[in-house]
């Protein structure tokens, strides 16, 4: 009976071709029930709070955010996690460099996903993005200073840096500060690690402006 | 149109009424489409494994595993990640004690839900508990080595713990290894903690066969 629908729900690129967050997007902003607005914040401003119930989902066009399951950049939803049983955030999510997003009314949101047969995919894909995002960050921690650095960089290398001839370089919103708050290692750590990274020329000494230069073989292309 | 599914599914008390892994055992066993076999497996057992695809689903009916995760005991499921989809485990589970367990062929289980019109529902409220899991265990990693053993053993005490008097005892599967692998830190360093709880009296000295007797008082109940 639903075997048909099985065998498509069997194949991992089928789904995650036609339920990603691009096409979810893609389908909100078509629909004539849903009334997106655009929006331009400011760093270090809170978008979600843990606690606080919130009315939005946020999409990111551009821009980075940081929470507790790590840095969010362009194409993530923001807020979905808390769309069905309205419950409250469990982390607060802020943005740590200027945004520009899409904000979404939850309970349009909510309409347009149920009135699809398969809207439930969407939701439980992109919460499945985030619990991996949440695994990968959690593994960092399980790592020792100088390898969890190194790792740590390597991966906001990939998804944040900007290659540069043999470098790549991380947004200067990545200050040292923040770095240590995600590695969970204190500054002074960190800076005793940056001088050891540069010593093994994983990162480039060339530092203007405290920029992150990393050497750009390290960072394997995603 | 969907309004009245949608204030219901805005219900968090209801959901979680209708949709927990309790009731969803009940409907598997109830199905007569759905053949769960039962087994009775040692200590230190892989039930899957990170990278290989597994056909089954488990349920805990007694005893615990442990994961990247952290450690999942009675009632839980476990394999419901990889059912759509059908992608490979991310992390492995064992059992650190002897356990038993429901087995269930995925694809008897993927027809069942699928059958049934908000079967996703199991899905995604499992899903988030086990996100919310690994939330607290992540949380954990970021508290230095005192407050990360505390936190980690009133965590254990609350879901796995035996009250008596004016204790918690936490089965004997939980040794200091174990729990150095969980809190990410050292045995040595367990055991200087150890000691310090002690002089603390958060832990009794009364630790015949290594067992951890925490104050009861520090464990609140859930």
């Amino acid at each position: 009976m639903y075997r048909d629908m099985l065998v498509e729900l069997y194949d991992k690129n089928i789904i995650e071709k036609n339920f990603n967050s691009t096409v979810f997007l893609e389908n909100l902003l078509l629909s004539d029930h849903i009334h997106p607005k655009e929006l331009e914040i400011d760093k270090k401003q809170n978008l979600i709070e843990s606690g606080v119930h919130n009315e939005n989902i946020y999409f990111i066009r551009r821009g980075i955010v940081s929470s507790s399951l790590g840095f969010m950049g362009k194409g993530r939803f923001l807020g979905l996690d808390t769309l069905v049983m309205n419950d409250t955030p469990l982390y607060t999510i802020k943005t740590i460099e200027p945004c520009e997003l899409y904000v979404f009314d939850k309970l349009e949101v909510m309409e347009y996903l149920f009135s699809l047969q398969e809207g439930w995919l969407f939701l439980y894909l992109i919460e499945k993005e985030e619990r991996n995002l949440l695994l990968k960050n959690h593994s960092f921690l399980t790592l020792k200073g100088l390898e969890r650095m190194e790792a740590v960089l390597i991966d906001l290398a990939q998804d944040f840096g900007i290659r540069e001839d043999d470098m790549v370089i991380l947004p200067k919103s990545f200050s040292k500060k923040l770095i240590a708050e995600y590695a969970n290692l204190s500054v002074n750590t960190i800076t005793i690690l940056i001088k050891e990274l540069k010593k093994e020329h994983f990162l480039k000494t060339r530092t203007a402006n405290n920029l992150f230069y990393i050497d750009g073989s390290k960072v394997p292309k995603k």
